[in-house]
């Protein structure tokens, strides 16, 4: 029978990677994105083309609007990206972004009967988020396995999380060996409409260092040079 | 300094019950409901009339599609809600509804500086739903603990069910003596845009035989008489 795997895809770097490694273990894929109001609203046309590229089965976008909740400078446009090195959590953090977002792909699996959800969460070159930790995946993975129909009828769901203890530079170097196209990702915390990155962002700056670490050209579009 | 909770709020009696119970705990309590697509929309109306009746300092309805996903009776208009009693986990469960409802409840809990989830979930009259189970409860008061900044800072969230191990029957008599008033409450899985009760689905059942078992005229308005 066909292994089926949902698949959280954000049009970032790291989703594309986990994306491409679970087709290559032969998952059929449905991958899963959220239009939460963040400010990089270019992600969801990524998100919709990388899984499209990659073989995805289906792909679902929810509308869920953390806006109404704020607390991150990806969701309340008063904040404001920083493009300097922070200490601590930076205010990128979306509180309880990863917990809302495996919640409803455990939903979807439920539906679908697919025994595992991959998740591109990294504890490596990350950004101090908690929910990145192996034992936030660890605990997620305990709670789904009470809170469904299915795990009362004693299927299991596993929770993957492949670049959990992988460099942004490993990373690339994996997803290139799978054909990932990274210029079609888009990891900015604040690309343009186009999908422009900004350069400067956490994100795009440990982007920018894993491509050079990796010794591989960056085929990302910057706004500026 | 003020207790602050966030109370999740279905506009049911079980919810409505949890609220006066937090409010008589002494908490500033935050409502939240959710416009996830259900058959029932009448609860939205109810949620918000009894957040404000109980004294919640401000409520909140976030759009969330859950028809997106299907696979219930309350999502799926294709799925008939059943009017007789079924065995085994009935179709008017929603795949993953209360880790989705906690995980967003964590997020607002977490921008609001809040130390405590409220749930009405109910472990012995309730419909064999596997996220109503203390267990599930637990572990997502683990996965809270791990999940958030406030967590890595050391602050500790606790998920309250009060009404876990209470009879039907006693959640009515305990509301009662907190003053709500049920017939503001709406229960029913297919009730009208009136908010008028079928008085047959399971959720009606187990309702109108908590109010003959406490001995209390039951103040619900059916469709049917």
């Amino acid at each position: 029978m066909e292994k089926k795997a949902v698949v959280l895809v954000s049009g970032g770097l790291d989703s594309a990677t986990v994306l491409a490694i679970a087709r290559a273990e032969g998952y059929a894929c449905y991958t899963l994105s959220f239009d939460y109001g963040q400010r990089h609203r270019s992600e969801l046309r990524a998100s919709a083309a990388i899984s499209e590229t990659l073989g995805g089965v289906e792909h679902k976008t929810i509308a869920l609007d953390l806006r109404a909740i704020g607390g991150s400078a990806l969701t309340d446009a008063d904040i404001a990206v920083p493009e300097t090195g922070t200490s601590g959590i930076p205010v990128t953090y979306v509180p309880a972004r990863n917990t809302i977002f495996l919640s409803v792909a455990l939903g979807w699996a439920e539906v679908l009967g697919a025994g595992d959800i991959f998740i591109g969460v990294n504890a490596v070159d990350y950004s101090g988020y908690p929910d990145c930790r192996p034992e936030f995946v660890r605990a997620f993975e305990a709670l789904a396995n009470l809170a469904t129909r299915a795990a009362i009828e004693g299927q299991k769901l596993r929770i993957r999380a492949p670049l959990i203890d992988k460099t942004k530079s490993e990373i690339i170097k994996a997803g290139i060996d799978l054909g990932v196209d990274y210029a079609a990702t888009v990891s900015c915390y604040q690309a343009t409409a186009e999908g422009l990155a900004c350069g400067r962002c956490d994100s795009c700056r440990l982007r920018r260092q894993g491509f050079a670490e990796a010794g591989i050209a960056d085929p990302t579009l910057y706004r500026t040079p």
